[in-house]
């Protein structure tokens, strides 16, 4: 732990790395792609599990659970949806292992080779309408509106922890509707549901936009997705909503009769966030210190670290501390108290900033005799001595300010590098000096969006939902455009 | 819907399969074994982790997350263990699937083998304690208390809903300890666990014991269970705690430095309950007309059916269904309101408790006129006309009495079919005109334990952590034994 970490401006990628590893978020596991979330890192991510299952069931979305196996027929039977994940996933093709009869070890037995390979769930599009096509013939039974919290598996080659991973834990949502109205309603309302979710929970503001063609979920119509700028000026793709069409329905053959008795393929939309929202979330808000959580998403809000010189002083530290511990819990805010005697408070104090605890109390003799507590906010690194008496009450209020201040303060880095450009010229001078979000017209072709990804690695993260009307011409092709969109280099 | 479920008497198999699917709990997928686990199952499983989840916690341990995969050299470490595993599990070979030259569709690529095979994991002890030798050096590191909620599968030739299916969800806690005392301590604590939640939220009396080491957990010392009577007479293993000693720290060399500067293998525990538990609750309560489900897991605890003449007296109705709805809440209990037009309150009565909603409140005109609801309960199916002054304390009081009703009643039937038998004819009687649980004396051996299952099919459950001293002998062989066994037939 003496080490410090790589800082963000030495090395903004190592930096990522280290963190994840020390804060105790995750590591590599021995299985190539796949890791371990480990304890502390499980419980933000069950925390985000919590608030959004809450958000779903309040819109009306019920959980369920459909079979981690695919049968390769079914990942065939939508064209571009096969198109998009054969080239990356885990295939079983055996039921059993048998000792090597040459050695100690266990073998795979050729006598056990399946008839048909199954395919390790990328997304379950596929097996869920497969089970729809029998759960729907009516528009009684209409809308239907489940979600699935699950592991996924996509053979990624090159893997970061928690960004892109083979193995990840996900939820996705799988909606079927009467009309395509009603389905594109349902996409957008998931996606409004992961913007706030983003920003008030997360404190990370987001771009909502709907992606280009070629950045469309594989099978769908329409993709939706929320962005989010990380400290390095590159976005990240944080939760997308897609309007799937009848494209599922009609690969699946799932009719359903209408009022008037007319059959009818059925609309569907899905809709996802992963492990991934842990990178956006260190990214967003962490520094050279470590982790900066906010309140919200924190397993511990306040941490509490006594300075004594004895034992006696610990007994009457510890005293005060139950009380105010007590007080803090009365307001539903979790607290830890570190009395433990095999570190000083120094290396304390650093590994709850590694570990970004929004607020530390510490309390010393001083303290005592004066009836204070001093009080340091995470993400400022500031200190205040406070009053013991009212505490709970002032800790509760610092928490929801710290949540505002850095959802406030991600929001004004994301404006100071967003760039309104009108020249290819600029573009690639911004974004080889600053990076950022780069706003500027494009002419709408695919042609197009490729070349200037081949010469700049940035993309077209998003074509705005609040895009202004704008004449103007593509900085690539010169042809004439309505709006702006949004480029950046991305995760 | 129309056809009546077959009656458990007539066929009790053929009754619980029904059941799971016609009361939307769960159904079979396209994928040989896997399940669908339908919204109204997977709510019930979601009642059952939560309070599952906070006794973990409030026994201090925390959850995490391991990889789906495990390398096949990893399963074979622990030689007793990979012999347990080995022979039914999902191996993935391969990872891309490319068209097919010759086709449409797609075919595994030959090129994307994996140099070493990956198993789907049947449980993940391997990968856990391969990861614990890089989080453990000291004593200082112990107790290691992680529990995993995940998907596992194993390749099951005979599946049944619940019961017995290739994947299925479950938790499976892995906890490292300095002593051999410690773990052991930790076991008997999950046990103990287990079984209060099997009582007080299941309502399912369990008996707790050890097994013997013919049905001992691959790579285990000592194997501790519970097991609950299912209205057939058939035992079920609902959960499992397992004593590991220093089997897994050898095979993955895990060893901590203790207090005094000695190196020594750490010792472990594991402890698993599954969606099988869904088959037992199922089982357990169920009757003729649906399932029953114990007030504590239940989605819906209260239903209100209003029955009306014309769309007047329904608002009159509604009206008054809306206080007494938001006094149950007040009082944390889940109600749904049953106005719609597409089914007569007949249907949706026996609907209901298909579902097994505990407590059904029906209001009429007369209902109105009175000041008075009629109150149905599941369990008992009688009913009572109640004052609507005071409804809500009603309903609580009768959710505990209903909790504790048929947690009572299948004590008692437990009881009535539980027999002392000191003959093996006696045995073999019983088990063939009764059926249940029979306390018998056994010898100790493997070989007298299996001859007996091979011509009874009767095993020993366990031998219970309650077991009485007392001198017998042997029902099969005539050697001394000093206490009883629980042997009976299984799922």
């Amino acid at each position: 732990m003496s080490k410090a970490l790589p800082t963000r401006s030495e090395n903004y990628s190592e930096w990522y790395n280290e963190l994840v590893k020390r804060a105790d978020l995750a590591e590599n596991s021995p299985v190539r792609g796949c890791m371990v979330i480990k304890p502390y890192g499980y419980s933000i991510w069950e925390k985000m599990q919590r608030a959004l299952d809450d958000m779903f069931k309040e819109t009306g979305h019920t959980n369920a659970y459909f079979p981690l196996f695919i049968p390769k027929s079914y990942l065939s039977k939508e064209a571009s949806h096969v198109e998009g994940f054969a080239k990356e996933c885990a295939v079983v093709t055996h039921y059993r292992l048998k000792n090597d009869p040459d050695g100690k070890g266990v073998i795979v037995d050729p006598d056990a080779k399946l008839e048909e390979e199954l395919i390790v769930r990328p997304t379950s599009e596929t097996v869920i309408w497969s089970t729809y096509k029998n759960w729907i013939q009516s528009y009684r039974d209409l809308p239907l509106l489940i979600n699935q919290w699950a592991n996924v598996v996509r053979w990624e080659m090159r893997t970061r922890l928690f960004l892109r991973t083979a193995e990840f834990l996900w939820q996705e949502g799988h909606t079927a509707h009467a009309t395509a109205q009603e389905a594109i309603a349902e996409t957008k309302q998931m996606l409004e549901v992961y913007a706030q979710f983003a920003e008030e929970w997360m404190a990370v503001p987001v771009i909502k936009g709907v992606k280009t063609a070629n950045e469309r979920f594989a099978g769908a119509e329409d993709t939706y997705c929320i962005e989010a700028m990380m400290q390095d000026g590159k976005a990240l793709q944080a939760g997308t909503s897609h309007f799937l069409g009848q494209n599922f329905a009609n690969a699946f053959d799932v009719k359903f009769q209408d009022k008037e008795g007319k059959l009818d393929y059925v609309w569907g939309t899905s809709w996802g966030v992963s492990t991934r929202l842990m990178g956006a979330l260190i990214m967003a808000h962490s520094d050279d210190a470590g982790l900066v959580l906010p309140p919200k998403l924190a397993p511990i809000q306040v941490v509490i670290v006594p300075i004594y010189r004895n034992d006696e002083q610990l007994a009457q530290i510890s005293e005060k501390v139950a009380e105010i511990t007590k007080d803090l819990k009365k307001l539903g805010i979790s607290v830890k108290y570190d009395s433990s005697d095999n570190a000083k408070p120094g290396f304390k104090f650093a590994e709850y900033e590694l570990k970004g605890v929004p607020v530390r109390l510490a309390m010393g003799g001083r303290d005592l005799e004066n009836g204070t507590v001093e009080v340091a906010r995470r993400d400022t690194k500031t200190k205040e001595t406070v009053s013991v008496a009212g505490i709970a009450a002032y800790v509760q209020n610092l928490l929801n300010d710290i949540q505002e201040s850095i959802y406030k303060k991600a929001l004004t880095f994301r404006e100071e590098n967003t760039y309104k450009v009108d020249s290819f010229e600029e573009f690639n001078n911004i974004l080889d000096t600053k990076g950022g979000f780069v706003l500027a017209h494009w002419d709408g072709t695919s042609e197009t969006e490729e070349k200037i990804k081949e010469e700049t690695k940035a993309t077209i993260r998003c074509i705005p939902l609040n895009q202004e009307a704008e004449e103007g011409v593509c900085i690539y092709s010169g042809k004439p455009s309505k709006g702006r969109v949004v480029f950046a280099r991305a995760y």
